[in-house]
């Protein structure tokens, strides 16, 4: 077994802010050398998913998920003042100014520093997800995957 | 003291989909054999209400609590697209259709499995909930207690 | 290296109720003796905010976050029913009632049983807020402060 600290995160908001947040502890972690995982579910896949549309055979409910729900990181939408996806733009807008990483560099980053992300397979089944949606090199697993992570964790967050 | 691992999740959110994640990860803890507690806390005592109208004597506040917020877990809502119940419909549509299992099934799994079901009873206080309202076999504890649970658990979660 | 027990709250949430929930874990932890902090950012920086105007030189987009993010925590709002203020008044009317603590009073509570009060340095600088604005005997600190504490501690959360 490893001797390194371990981080776990739970991302199961499909909120801008709070996948920021999540990132930003991540990202932390591995520069401490912490092993950094992210296990995606529900509502947190959605940072996962590439930004164009991609042609699947869905079923009509799936189909309507994957419309309603955001494709990415980029269009997610702010836990509070959202104002109809003016939050979003003014939280963009203050993190270019002070020079801060948006989403989807943070997640590049985390990728850089071999950030384990993972997505929560029962849950992309639920909301009819498929690979061929979500960003190259991610993990597949289930919650029996993330509790053998998190038993041993030092730090293990669920946002 | 027991050498089972230990896991402790704080149920604060009353949304159907937080408390289905909240379930899920306490069913895989205790099929690993882990030892499981869910402390239900404000909105979060809602998944433990019966979803009958049990008459009480109540001030009016209290009442009105117990009139607003959801009689049992069958009746959340969701975090996210909530859409004025049809998101709700929808999760449970595509729970049906992939056999996976809706929250009150998962919330019985957790009681059949021995995760111990504690309500809190500081905010059972604040918000007017009696113990004639809520399931059986739930156990009643304060913030000390959560405590004493979690400062040596190995996953500790707010949700 | 100190031999107490540690809790680590980062309080990311801006509702009355999850900051509620946060302080009164924290009093509680202080008072078991465990070492505890407080991590805010994002928008649970606001519960640290005084409730007076302070007039400061800032940027078109600081002042406007500042305007529309509650000023301290009084003014915050419920993460469910807040009905445009009707909800944190019925929870304000319960927690009296049932002579429950209110939010500011668990603050300084927890001042006075010295939990450590930090507030993230990169959040408020993107959301534009200033060490005028926020309480006394605060700490200032980075994710770097936050992970040298949490990967040692016995109960972390993430609110």
């Amino acid at each position: 077994m490893s001797e390194k600290k371990k981080t776990n995160i739970i991302l199961f908001s499909g909120d801008y802010d709070k996948a920021m947040a999540a990132y930003i502890i991540a990202n932390g972690a591995a520069a401490y050398d912490h092993e950094v995982t992210i296990f995606h579910t529900f509502w947190g896949l959605n940072a996962l998913r590439k930004d164009e549309s991609i042609q699947l055979k869905k079923g009509l409910l799936e189909k309507l998920f994957g419309k309603i729900m955001p494709r990415g990181a980029n269009k997610m939408g702010l836990s509070k003042m959202n104002y109809a996806g003016f939050g979003p733009k003014m939280i963009k807008d203050v993190i270019k100014k002070h020079n801060a990483m948006p989403l989807p560099d943070l997640i590049e980053m985390a990728q850089d520093q071999d950030v384990n992300l993972v997505a929560c397979t029962m849950t992309m089944d639920l909301l009819g997800l498929q690979k061929e949606e979500l960003l190259e090199e991610i993990e597949y697993a289930g919650v029996a995957a993330y509790l053998g992570d998190a038993e041993d964790g030092n730090v293990n967050l669920f946002i």
